[in-house]
């Protein structure tokens, strides 16, 4: 462990002249970012949060979180207009994003910028949206964390390297001050996972005191830790039963037998011909969906592809087509794919009608006189054989998808503006296997641990 | 109405001069009977009872039900050799069959005989099985039914057409006592129907008061038709829902349109091309398990046939085969034939397993280490594709089959025996059309009412 742990340091552990460079940048940021701002109110100021800041950045990360303080009077669009404002004056490359909260993305001497605007407020209770905790949190950690920077930067490079690293939609994993608490609570790298390695969902932890059973009354992810600057919020609660669990399995992988891997897997590499061999060997159909990717950060991407393969998955079972999983994608174009038992199904349905001598009857004999069979009586009730109307796969996802009013028939927002704007396409068997999805597919067609990959 | 039963009325009441046959007959059968009877017992004594009796058999119908009553204190096995020796005295062309109970079958003078053992009981409440029942029936049918005989007669010879005449097991329809209480509770044949064209199940019906809501707790059948000689029975007993309620649709259909074809259908006529094309419309799989018939009274054989049919269906849907419907028939061999969505299936099956961190799973790891895929985590819990034990349903019904021990194993016993005795044959498509079973797969593939037969 020991071992492992000594080779792991000097990858992540910044020497000291890469912080004093950090902390150059950052002063220079700053000083920057609060001249831009008081042109404007001369009440705004900025301040550095984050990792850099509370010291337990990983060193090959050059991102740099600028937080700048608005009094309670601003609105929204005030703030998000300001941001951009000294964005432009301060940063490089700049970009906007949305997501719960607008913000502004761009370089700095080499740095990845972050500015993002929140209130100036005394107490967490009177926060207004996620971001002003932000602040509380950095004075919470920074208050603690000392000695126990490296150990934070181990637990979160071991996240990174088993893939469950980053409260995002995308990963629905572990944040970085998800890491910092866990530390604060076990004291090192080690008892994290000695602990994880023991939970089952529904794990509660926190720092003091903490009823279990009203906790898990109130929350309800696999893993809760009560935040110490409000008692309201569950740290973990964008953690994913698939994220916990896969973490629980690796700590105790890990404990078994560590390994640099589980920091730093080897790149999967995966080719066509090796998921055309597992496919055909598995004998099922694959069948996807495919359309240009909208113009959203992932946060909101992921939960939308997310729920589209859902709501596909649950129109090809309502047609008859058993699918047995599918895995969703987004890079250029935002990929859907399945894989089913069949691809086609033959003609014959059996359609169920009313009981015999119901109110319904007369409809259901003048509707159904003559199908695939006569109706008949099966049991009491009134049976006829029809013709199903989907015989493939691929029909039903187009006609599907064709249709319009997208979204009033569940596609999310931005997908069913693409699919409605830039067409889309289905495609089956190979035409699935497109270069940039091929990973995900690999993941689902042939899953492998990250740190399994060397043997994989 | 009147001018559809006028014509039927010839074809089911005997004339004058057939009725005077049967009672000679009767006359020397009960005398031949009787006389075999006395030598070996002086206390023994036989009567005509059912249809012939009671005067309402149809005109071409020659059966005679001869029951020999003995005291109480002989036992079956006595009963059963005494009538058998009297069989062989008086008939010819014996044969013994067994049902609840042993009677025999012969013939004389023309007329098809059965000879039946009973008790001779004062009290229907002291009866030891359902023979001794029938006495009192024929008593209180006897005193009532003068006049209605014809009623009684076009409502069996409607039952016959329909297909729902007979209380065996073969049809699970209308027994000729309970058409004759049906014309005793309402009056006439086509009052009978009037009232038949209103029932859903759950129908309460008795000759006198009756407690609705307590019959229906006691009795489970559709239709429930209180014993005038004994209110712990239910003389609709046997009916199944399938013909309760195809009696409920067909007296409906004649009401608004009589027709002759109720009470003479032509016979149905079917090709094995027109099969074929049905089939190749609905594109559906056949598949069938054949096997030598039992020596086994109908009565014993369809309900195995149905027992085993379901147990193979349940079969094949664990395997992954949707069957949409089937169908037996008992001829020289038993046929049970299903219809399938799929005859073959994919290797990949989704095999779920405890959940992570569980105290089993070590034991699925172990277990599960390279099938189609590597174990995996699937939102919390551990998944692995595996390889399908039957890829057809042909293999599937063929491994099951040839296990041995079929009876510890669900199929019912005579079937068993046969099949491990004798073998069986798994057949597919085309194969499943054999000329023995085509017109019981017709009725399956293609329903049509019998009296519809005309249009179809």
């Amino acid at each position: 462990m020991q071992e492992v742990i000594e080779r792991v340091l000097p990858r992540i552990v910044p020497l000291p002249e890469e912080e004093a460079e950090l902390r150059e940048v950052e002063k220079a940021l700053i000083a920057r970012v609060d001249e831009a701002a008081r042109l404007h109110d001369r009440r705004l100021y900025s301040r550095l949060l984050g990792s850099a800041s509370r010291g337990t950045w990983l060193r090959y990360e050059k991102d740099l979180d600028v937080f700048i303080f608005f009094p309670e009077e601003y609105t929204k669009q005030e703030m998000e207009r300001v941001v951009s404002s000294i964005a432009s004056e301060v940063l490089v490359e700049v970009q906007k994003r949305y997501a719960e909260h607008p913000y502004v993305r761009g370089r700095f001497m080499g740095y990845e910028v972050e500015l993002v605007p929140c209130y100036a407020i005394r107490e967490p209770s009177q926060i207004r949206s996620a971001v002003d905790r932000t602040p509380f949190h950095n004075d919470y950690v920074m208050g603690r964390i000392g000695g126990l920077e490296n150990e934070v930067r181990l637990l979160k490079q071991f996240l990174r390297g088993i893939g469950c690293y980053g409260a995002e939609a995308k990963v629905e994993g572990f944040s970085g001050y998800l890491c910092e608490l866990l530390v604060l609570r076990f004291g090192s790298f080690q008892r994290v996972l000695q602990s994880a390695a023991t939970w089952k969902p529904g794990v509660v932890l926190a720092l003091g005191e903490v009823e279990e059973r009203a906790a898990r009354r109130r929350f309800s992810s696999p893993l809760i830790f009560i935040d110490p600057v409000d008692e309201n919020r569950n740290v973990a609660g964008a953690l994913s039963l698939q994220r916990f669990s896969e973490f629980v399995y690796a700590s105790k992988c890990f404990l078994r037998e560590p390994a640099i891997e589980y920091f730093f897997p080897p790149p999967r590499r995966v080719s066509r011909e090796e998921l055309l061999g597992a496919l055909s060997s598995r004998g099922t159909a694959l069948v996807g969906v495919r359309f240009e990717a909208p113009d959203v950060v992932e946060d909101v991407l992921y939960p939308q592809l997310r729920k589209a393969h859902r709501l596909l998955r649950r129109q090809l079972e309502a047609g008859g087509f058993r699918v047995l999983g599918g895995t969703v994608h987004a890079g250029r174009n935002c990929h859907l794919v399945f894989e089913l038992l069949e691809s086609v199904l033959p003609a014959a349905r059996l359609h169920l009608g009313p009981p015999v001598n119901s109110s319904h009857e007369e409809r259901f004999l003048g509707k159904y006189r003559e199908e695939l069979s006569r109706p008949f009586i099966l049991n009491g009730r009134w049976a006829v054989f029809t013709k199903r109307r989907h015989g493939s796969a691929a029909e039903l996802l187009r006609d599907f998808l064709s249709g319009g009013e997208l979204h009033s028939r569940g596609v999310p927002k931005h997908l069913a503006m693409s699919i409605q704007e830039h067409g889309f396409e289905v495609v089956e068997g190979e035409g699935c296997l497109e270069e940039e999805a091929l990973l995900s597919v690999a993941e689902y067609l042939l899953p492998l641990f990250p740190w399994e990959r060397g043997s994989g």
